[in-house]
This record gives structure tokens, sequence and C-alpha cells, in this order.
């Protein structure tokens, strides 16, 4: 029937600092915007996701891009991303997307994120990032609050 | 400071059957991919966030969008929109979009659609949608059951 | 049969500073990225198109957007769009997207666009742009050789 | 100067049947859609140019997505990208998309990519793809004429 049984979304972010191993994450609904002809998600707007969580995940700890962008003068860059798309998301389907950080340096940054659709694996990805500064001329150390905050998360997903 | 004093994102939808006069609303996060080097969202990606907006008014009627395309054999389809921008929308800011049907016809509507950032109006448009056969070929009369989840929420939008 | 009969895509701009009445005019190839599940190009897709024409068509006068940006600190902001969708882009169709501009004031222009495949006309707009600094403080007047450049591409296109 | 020197975008393909080693390439133009506000193109949308270059790519060796899909029931599904990102594409940048075809299998294609402006490297990538059925259903062969026609491109590729 065409009634819903779903219920509204509530992109509620889970907690990032977390009781246990359960990894920061956030819910995300598929619009028609994210589908392609072939009836699936479009392969590139994963990209699109992973960016969110990883976003929430650092709001969720204390940080806003924008502001980090307007105050250190910095911004998050990719440097390399490993892509595996185990499922195809389809329309009006709401997936969780998590970020997990593996390793917090200086200016660089490897997070895990996985995305699932109730217990099954759709996507998963590591993502290398550095923090450079916003007039693109090289790496700069992360604040310490930032980077302590960041591996506050991960001793916590790893635990 | 960087820290945050905006609270996580909880894209709660208000409610379709409003008491009074609030039109249904979603809010929107606005993430790096929504915005362009010129510093704001960029201008075509308001009417993802409209169009979201009307997808959670349908849900919250009880009808999803999938489920029409493969039980109804139709989809909504856009026929002509005036869109006036206001103010921008910036990387990080929290903004709200609704959808008021101001018509609805047996196989046609028109929404009225705002977006705001607190009080400040950035967006609006009036947007209309044609419902036709998945295949294309041709308008088709929205079921009535539909028709009518649709009016109730028309009359309590302009009551 | 498989074998593509349409030729590759070869999008070379039509002369902005044409011979009669030609508007200017780019080709666009339509690939997954622009589809969504239902089967045609996304509604919202359609305003990059035209996005590439009017940067196209300002390159062809001599004048690039990330130049204006740099140098005079000044951005074009899209302040409405009356949109007619009245035929949809299908994948791999190739399509063409004109920009006429019909009014050039002093930090405002209105630019006609059009999307046709072949003959048949898919999309039309209407497009009111605004000339404005990049810190977002307020409109700035366009350079003499901008809007004089900009106009003799009115005359012909509407002579 | 703001006045542009280089010519018009002319995205002609490189052929597919190359003279020596040169790899299947198209130009991208870069637009104000294509970036954000870190001032750079936005991370998502090099995978968009990677697939415009399979696509153009496989139309060279005779064959359309849109025939493949309604023909033979099958799509192209991405199962996993490998990208390194070196430097960023700017606004008004026009680089060059390579697709060079490193394993053509029954039904899975591993291609490699890269993105280039003038000689510089910005982005590569590995992306394994599956063909497979329409419906999702699972992998289907390859028609015999389109490994064929792709593996053409290899050898010459890899000659």
């Amino acid at each position: 029937m065409m009634v819903s049984s779903q219920t509204s979304p509530s992109p509620q972010p889970s907690p990032a600092r977390g009781e246990g191993a359960k990894p920061f994450s956030i819910p995300v609904r598929i619009y028609y915007e994210d589908t392609d002809v072939g009836g699936v998600v479009y392969y590139a707007n994963y990209l699109r996701y992973i960016e969110r969580a990883r976003t929430e995940w650092l709001r969720a700890a204390g940080f806003e891009l924008d502001v980090i962008q307007s105050e250190i003068k910095a911004v998050f860059v990719v440097r390399r991303v490993e892509a595996d798309y185990h499922s195809p998301a389809l329309l009006g389907n709401l997936i969780t997307v998590t970020a997990e950080p593996t390793e917090v340096g200086a200016s660089r940054l490897i997070i895990r994120q996985r995305i699932r659709r109730d217990d099954e694996l759709l996507f998963s990805a590591i993502v290398t990032l550095a923090f450079i500064a916003s007039d693109l001329s090289g790496p700069i150390r992360m604040p310490a609050a930032m980077r302590s905050a960041m591996k506050s998360t991960i001793s916590q997903a790893l635990a």
C-alpha cells in the first residue's frame, strides 16, 4: 500500500561521545536529486553523504567548518578516497552514515565511513584529509583542542 | 569562538496537519556540497531543497514517491518554477524550507515554497507540477485519497 | 542497434557576434549524473546548463568569471528565474542551450535562455542577474567595456 | 587582464583508436556549479568528470549507455573507486580527463582515469565497474562486440 510505514526522517545524529563502540552517525534520506536513470543513487553522491557525516561529527565535537574557515583561515581537503560500493541505495531509503576517525595527525586525518540501510552494508570508504591554509598555500597544524577532541572519539570508536 | 553555539541538526518535519496557519516545513543544513566559489549556496541547489520539502510534505500526508512510482506507475514532474532569490544561504546555515499547496487539480498541483534562516526570507518560489504516467505518455488523475489528503493541508495552510 | 549514429559531442559554442538573429549557444551532452530515477533529467539541472551557457556567452564576449572575481572583486548572482519545462531531456541526448540578453543595466542583466533537442523546445527561462561585490556588500556597476560588449550581442540577438 | 586568453572550449574527444600510446580523453570546463566555498572543485565532482570520460570512451567505441539500457537491459555500476587528489581544479579551468581500460572481463571492467590541467596531474583514479541487469538482479556478460571494441583500446593504451 501507499501509506507510509516508515516514520518521518529525524536526522538526529548519534552521540559523538558514545557509550561503547558505537561510531558517530547521521541519517540521510534519499530524494530524487540523489538518483539516476539506472534506478539507484548516482555513485558520486555517496561522497556527498560521507562528507555530511564528517561535518556533523566535527560539529558534534564542537567545531564548525565555516568558523574554521573564517577564524583559522583553514579548510579540510580530501587527499585520497578508497570506496567500495556493496549494494545500491534507492529512492525513499533512509540510510545511516558513519564517521570513525582511525588516525589523527598534526595536519592529516584518516576516517573510516560506512553507509547502511538497516543492517545491510551499502557502501564503505577510507578517506584521507589534509588540513590546509584557505589560500591553498600548504598544510597547517590543527589546533590542539581540535585534535584532542577528535582523538577522544577515536579511542571510543575503536575501544 | 569555534565552539558550536548552534544545536545539532534535527530535521524533524513540522506537522503536516498543523494547528493554525503554520505551513509544513523541514530543516536543511548547508554543507560544502551546496556552496560555490562565490561563497554562497549555488543557485540551482535551492530547487533541490524545495523538492525535499515537497517529498516530505507528501510523505507526511501518507504518500511516498517510490511507492507511487512502483504501484501507480506515475511520477510528479515540474512544469514551471518562478523563483526569487532574496538573500543567500551560507555554509553551516540551518535553513527552514516550507511547502504549501495553493491548488490541487486532477493531475496538477501548485505549491508555494519558502526558505528562511531564522526569520529572514532567503528564497521563495511557486512551483507547478503535473502528475504523469511513468512512461511519460501523459497526465493521469491523482488518486482521490491523495488529492483529498493534499487538500486538507491547503485549507489549513490558508486558513 | 547499439552502434552510435550521433557524432561525438563537440561543444563548440556558436559565435557570440552572430550574423543575423542567431543567439549564442552551446551544446550539452546528457550523462548519468544529469538524470534521475524518473528516467529524465532532474529538474534543477537545467539551471546548471543555462549557467554554463551564460558563462560561455560572457567568455565569448571576452570576459571570464574567475578573472572578474579576482580582479573586479565582483560576482554575478541570480535574483529571479522564471522557468518553463516543456519536454524532458533524456540520457545520451545532445541538447543546445542559448543565452540571449534582453536587458543590460548598470548592475543588472536579464537573459532569455532556451534549451532545444534538434528543433524541439525542451526548456525556456528568463533569468535576472545582479552584479555585486564579492563580499556580498551590494551591487556595483559593471565595467563600461563589459556592458558595451554585452549590448552588442543584444542588438544582434533581437535584430 | 579580463580579456580571455584561453580559446573557447571545444570538447572534442581525442580519438579512441589512437596512434601510439595516447589514451582516450575529453576536455571539461569548470563552471560555478563545480566549485565550493573552499574556492576549488568539490571533491565528489571529479567522479562526475571521470564518468563523462568513460561514457564518451564507450561512445567512441560505438556504444551508447541509453541504447545499452533499452536494448540489452543492462547498466554499468561502479563497484570500487580508488581516487587520489593531487592538486585542485579551479573555476574557469579547462581540464583533460582520460579513460584507459586496464582489464576487460566477461562482466567486469577496470579503468584507469586521470585528470590534468595542461601537464599538471590533478587527480587519478582506478575504477572497477560491473555490467549488470537493469533490474539489478545480477551481473551479465558483455556482448562480444563490446568486449572486443573495449579490448582494442586497451592494447593501444598500453602499447
